[in-house]
């Protein structure tokens, strides 16, 4: 028989978010779960690591029976964490989410859901993102859970490559207005970003970062492009962020020497 | 007569440190410098945004005639705070460092000063990272500057790819002892992370972040291999995280639907 799956579970909406409860709900069938999460909102926080300041790590009963810890840093503090003080081992696979609001594109970067996952690859664990286009803290998970199931279900069957992770948004729709899955590649868009420039009590100015996507990419197979036409997007994911294509271009400088 | 270039300056170690002086010296030879660095430290915070608060950006007069602001934020926040809000307009030229302590391999996910670079590399401007191997405050900059003279000066003459910027590492050597300049690819290397564990004066445990650095590739292009062989590594560096080679991997999930 084979031995029970160990599952780390983290997100970047922290522990009190809807979306990692209705992951928690999907996992626990697939093995022992176990939570490390933010205890506050963490979103935008990307691969960003806590250095300076040391790190909280408090037992929550927001889980029922689910071991489960709220922690004071990011989302890769929580990986971190979970695999070198908590767990003691690597988990055998990593979920981060259910985000709310999607990360496809260039979004990727700055998501600390997705870091979290990225993270775990890092660590050679299978790890999967999940992020439903939906920013509403009471968003309707049903139909990603479904798509979650499908996805883990895939993963724990076939073995994940070593170094990479997958990042899944799904639409929001219903479950019977999604179309299927489509393996995509990240699209190249951007936030055209404007600071609202406000003025404070005391006369000085404060800046809010807000912006408006911009789709440049017009491929067919990115993840945007399946999100817009009703597709649950699988982009396979790695932290290799070297331009390959573009090495011989700078052989010049090498020669200078 | 060709127009002034415009250059953005940044870096994650705050408008107080060396590095970023250093940077501002070699720069201003090559056009007119804006600095928008950060007001504190902000190492190890990889490409992290500031949603859930408000930016501050006070004028600094750190850095003699040159006009520069000193931000509340990430370094991210600061380049789209330069681009959108103190400029207005995109520079010729992003350079961020020279970091105190080198960004090759899988730190570029953790480093502030490359995801500033990065951040310009998705606003398509030409963008470059520098990083010393050499955490220490008064580290000596002055053979990081004649590489870093050296790249610019190119980069400037030479288009840089769209939505690319560079990855630079300078070992912590003298001029005469460091041998050139290799165009490598990022290494396969993680934290073997530990974390010290510490109790409170209410006899709680806190977690400080440590680790050891684990260089797991063998292969002879890597910036890691460049640094320990005495050379400053360049590597072309991109945003899209996209594990091309492993979509057909996963086309058995699309079938299922």
């Amino acid at each position: 028989m084979k031995s029970e799956k160990l599952i780390l579970v983290t997100n970047d909406d922290s522990v009190y978010a809807k979306g990692i409860h209705a992951l928690v709900e999907v996992a626990k069938k697939y093995g022992k779960v176990v939570v490390v999460a933010p205890d506050k909102p963490q979103s935008g926080m990307g691969h960003a690591i806590t250095i300076h300041d040391p790190l909280r790590l408090k037992k929550s009963a927001l889980f029922g029976d689910i071991e489960a810890y709220a922690c004071s840093g990011t989302p890769v503090d929580c990986v971190k964490l979970a695999v070198y003080e908590v767990l003691h081992r690597r988990p055998d696979l990593i979920l981060s989410g259910i985000n709310h609001g999607e990360n496809s594109s260039t979004n990727v970067l700055y998501s600390g859901t997705m870091s979290a996952a990225i993270e775990g690859a890092m660590e050679e664990i299978p790890s999967i993102g999940f992020s439903l286009a939906d920013f509403h803290p009471e968003a309707d998970f049903s139909a990603s859970q479904v798509y979650a199931e499908k996805i883990i279900a895939s993963v724990l069957n076939n073995e994940m490559p070593k170094g990479t992770c997958l990042n899944v948004n799904i639409p929001k729709l219903s479950l019977s207005e999604i179309k299927g899955l489509k393996v995509c590649h990240q699209a190249h868009a951007y936030w055209a970003d404007r600071f609202e420039k406000r003025i404070d009590q005391f006369g000085q100015p404060y800046y809010w970062l807000t912006g408006e996507f911009s789709d440049v990419d017009h491929r067919e197979n990115t993840d945007l492009h399946a999100l817009k036409n009703g597709f649950v997007s699988i982009v396979p994911t790695h932290f290799d962020l070297t331009a390959f294509h573009f090495m011989q271009h700078y052989k010049n400088l090498e020669n200078e020497n």
